[in-house]
């Protein structure tokens, strides 16, 4: 039997979910809500589902589990709503930006027992997941250091940045889930370097548009994370993750990978230049594996705790920068 | 408003166009139609759609185009039959295996004004489109010489092999009308050689498992194909243009695109392993450019000349191995 | 002991040759010899060795081994006279640009028990050498059909092209002797397209400047050969090999492996733009293995019959153009 | 008129310069010196040159230039005597590993007005050379961030670690100068992160074997290190930079670039194993750049100065280590 999926919002990333959900021979889309009722029809006429309100799918005997990709700050509310109401959630990141928040809302997530997956969607890209793939065959051996590097084709609008949380806790905070993924490893230390290179109106609103952090466990495996606000040759995705055998790598990605070659060199196309079409593969494989965790075939994962983990990381790579310093933790948690 | 679609042959390839055209935003699947009635409801029951027999699709008031999936053997009557039932056709290729007929087709298509447009997928995938757009754009100038490989994983069953016409008229076509594709001129003499390396039953088959073919136009232009039914690191296909000002290449493709360093040095996985996951984004691709041409938007393209010109290439092949010299193709013809 | 050297002939590749021995730790280069007393005299000068004439260094005590660098037409009759002086002789490929000079000039070499090796350097490049060892390993089962791809930057001056002998005997002619050493069978079938595309003055110099060649052993193993006079991004020479169990190739080779990401897209630098950048390493290590052959550690190869193959398959090639047809070796030796 | 050089030691790396300087049309190796005579005769049977005392060399009128090569704790030393001596002084990094003492030599240096060149070869390397003139055009814009990865084969013997001064002065010490020659910006700030996670013995010879490392500008430029003295693959030694327009990188560098493909996918082979392999062009072209600045076509480059700075961000990375927090230069300086 296919589970039946609400939808909790319509917007861009919202539209991403209902094509993965539809796409899924396992999954039916039975309806969508969203604040502004012509996006949610707009969904309802593409894949024939209903609209309805939130509250109706919470008490729907017709709903199994639903999809949240409504505005951040409502996230925490959202999900203990549903898993209260016995529906299996899937919730983009993040879970909120207030890490006390986040604790209160697993702890709701606990005692109901619910089942809660977050939407860290590059864990579930097939290039990603092949890289931990070899680390789990063995093949570089015992995991040593961890290379990552993201970078946005461009900057967000700032009053996008002004609502972000600030980089860490909205872009870097991927990569601090990614090299946990990768660590097999709780990361004990961080410490973070800031700078605005990109926009000086990203500086005004209190952020930075540049950073490199490094992370540490406490056997001494470690990682570095840069990133940008820009790239003007397309969305830079890279891994590499380096082990006591060798050595696995994840390059970039584009749209199409044609050579010119004249008398300038040789030129490839640029990589594609939106996070959509970068991970198509990742949105639909995240759906997935949260089908296969209601089936109880795996553990829901990344979970709730992936999530508040991967947010004390920011928030301690933000007390980094602010203090100048090497920052544990174990101080955040 | 949608095209509305009727889909003949629910076998392996008619699977690939249900999903492309339930897929595509601007079609709709009416009707499916197989000899195997169960092979129909699967794909019924997987789309929603009706399941009717030929006959019935073709006097159906809710049918705009078809799709011919059916064997090899059926393709020319059913063109004949839809067309002049008024409905676009868009037909797997070969239109027939033998040259006279595909003529005697193509009188009838033309009679009934029938728009017909034929499946040689290969010019719609994203990476060989893009090379055909550079040449357009006159980024390698003048061409001069085309370099095709095109090896497949395995050889099909050896009752196949008896049933297709030959690796020139079953595999090399495609090649061929890629040739065509990206020459912007027609060959005039073709040169080729044949051996059985990969498998003796093939042989007593009476048919090869390795060509070469050299190919030549009027104003001295040039291409070389080069297949093989063997590739065991997966499905090898690279086109090369050169032109007087510089060359494009499309390079193969993989699902998966790691890299693996230890002692033994840097590996990547092998490359697709079907045609199907290889050419995914094609088969979407075709049905869309199908959709324009019967809005008008662009001539149907590969057309049913195409179907022919290529065919007659594989033709003076055979006849090239088995004389021992340069075909022209008015000798074909 | 170290192996004395002279040099006949002190041009451009003769300068290549002077640096390959003066740069090997197991020879000396003790004279050279040159029509133009200058050109000898700058080598001398550069590598402190005597400049002497053709005679005195057959007729020297102090003296091991030749390269003979001259031009073409003296290279037979040059051979000749230093087998008989007990020379061992390196001689630049071709041996003479006609068959029947070339068998005869080989019964003397044989009379003489002399030693020969000629200049297909391209065997040496340590890039198409592994190719090979990867053969002679097995890695890729046996060996079916090969690809080589040989394009120049630019076409020589037509009075150069006028005295080559021909496209064939002077460009694919590498090309033919790469093939023989990639195939590991005696080729018995050849077939050959020519064409006049890069420049109207190679045509009426009765030259072609764009040609693809196939190949056929008796056992059915395939070759491939397409050549261009033309190539806006460099020195472009590329060999594939596949086999039962897999391919192996050789990429191009540039002197700077950088690569510029912009919003135009990632670009690497052309190729080396000329032969003797990019067949430095092969130089100096032909010249490592005429020393091995002299002491007895290897056979001289490639051979003076080795030189006289290529040379038929090249003939074999133009009779092929003329006479539209697939040409047997047979019919040519 | 060609530089006459006298060799200073004649160990490994003094037979890397003994080579690059008897390969240089504008240089003459005159003599060489090394506390084992033996050593020193080796190389001059090599290449025809005298054995020589060092004070013998400082007082030669027929040597114009040195290149020191002895043991690191005898360059200072040898530095002040030869410069001294009005000869142009070449020497391998570091100048001492105190950097005290560096700034006392370079006292020296300036009151004798004499010209010193610190070997720090990778400048010279053609690929990173290539990836600084591509900044200096202005193709990737204003410099942002550096990514540098510096990967040894193996570890050297612990009681070389011993007597190294550690990984950041032995190891790091060329990445650091390589973050100067790319940001174009002095660093300003240090942060460092170190483990042990190849071999228990260096850490017990109270060194580390992995590390990373983040460093920034006065402006916000940054740069990021890593470094391990493990890499099973060969010899990992990459380069990118970001700017404002785009990025730059520099690719790893193999003897051999052919690539196999299987059934167990595609394979290149590994990288040189080996620095001196991996920099042979390096260290030929930091010779004809030193013989430049000798002739007054260029600075001296690398400087003592830049000898001085690289050295003393070694000492802000072992106290940011030690502090566990960002480490101001003017706080070592």
């Amino acid at each position: 039997m296919a589970i039946r999926f609400g939808l909790l919002g319509a917007g861009r990333i919202g539209k991403v979910h209902a094509k993965a959900v539809t796409g899924n021979p396992d999954a039916r889309l039975v309806a969508v809500s969203d604040a502004m009722p012509a996006a949610a029809q707009a969904i309802a006429d593409q894949y024939g589902c209903d609209v309805r309100s939130i509250d109706a799918i919470a008490a729907a005997k017709d709903i199994d589990a639903v999809v949240i990709c409504t505005p951040t700050d409502t996230h925490a509310d959202l999900i203990e709503q549903f898993v209260k109401a016995g529906k299996a959630v899937f919730c983009e990141k993040p879970i909120d930006l207030s890490l006390a928040r986040v604790k209160q809302c697993l702890e709701v997530v606990r005692a109901a027992k619910g089942t809660l997956m977050v939407g860290f969607n590059r864990r579930f890209d097939p290039h990603f997941a092949a890289v931990r793939a070899e680390i789990d065959k063995g093949t570089v051996g015992a995991v040593e250091m961890v290379v990552i590097t993201s970078r946005d084709p461009g900057a967000p609008p700032v009053d996008y940045i002004a609502r972000s949380g600030g980089i860490f806790r909205d872009m870097t905070i991927h990569d601090f889930d990614m090299a946990r993924f990768l660590l097999g490893e709780e990361v004990t230390e961080v410490s973070a370097m800031a700078a605005v290179l990109v926009d000086p109106a990203i500086g005004k609103a209190g952020d930075s548009d540049s950073v490199q952090v490094m992370l540490k466990t406490a056997t001494g495996k470690m990682a570095v994370i840069s990133n940008s606000r820009r790239a003007t040759y397309g969305y830079d995705q890279r891994i590499e993750v380096h082990g006591s055998k060798g050595a696995v790598s994840a390059e970039n990605q584009r749209p199409v990978s044609i050579e010119v070659a004249t008398g300038a060199g040789y030129t490839r196309p640029p990589l594609h230049d939106f996070f959509m079409t970068r991970y198509t593969e990742a949105y639909a494989a995240e759906i997935t594996a949260f089908i296969d965790a209601m089936g109880g075939k795996a553990k829901a994962s990344p979970s709730g705790e992936d999530g508040l983990l991967a947010l004390a990381l920011a928030e301690a790579a933000l007390k980094s920068v602010a203090e100048g310093r090497v920052v544990k933790v174990s101080e955040i948690l």
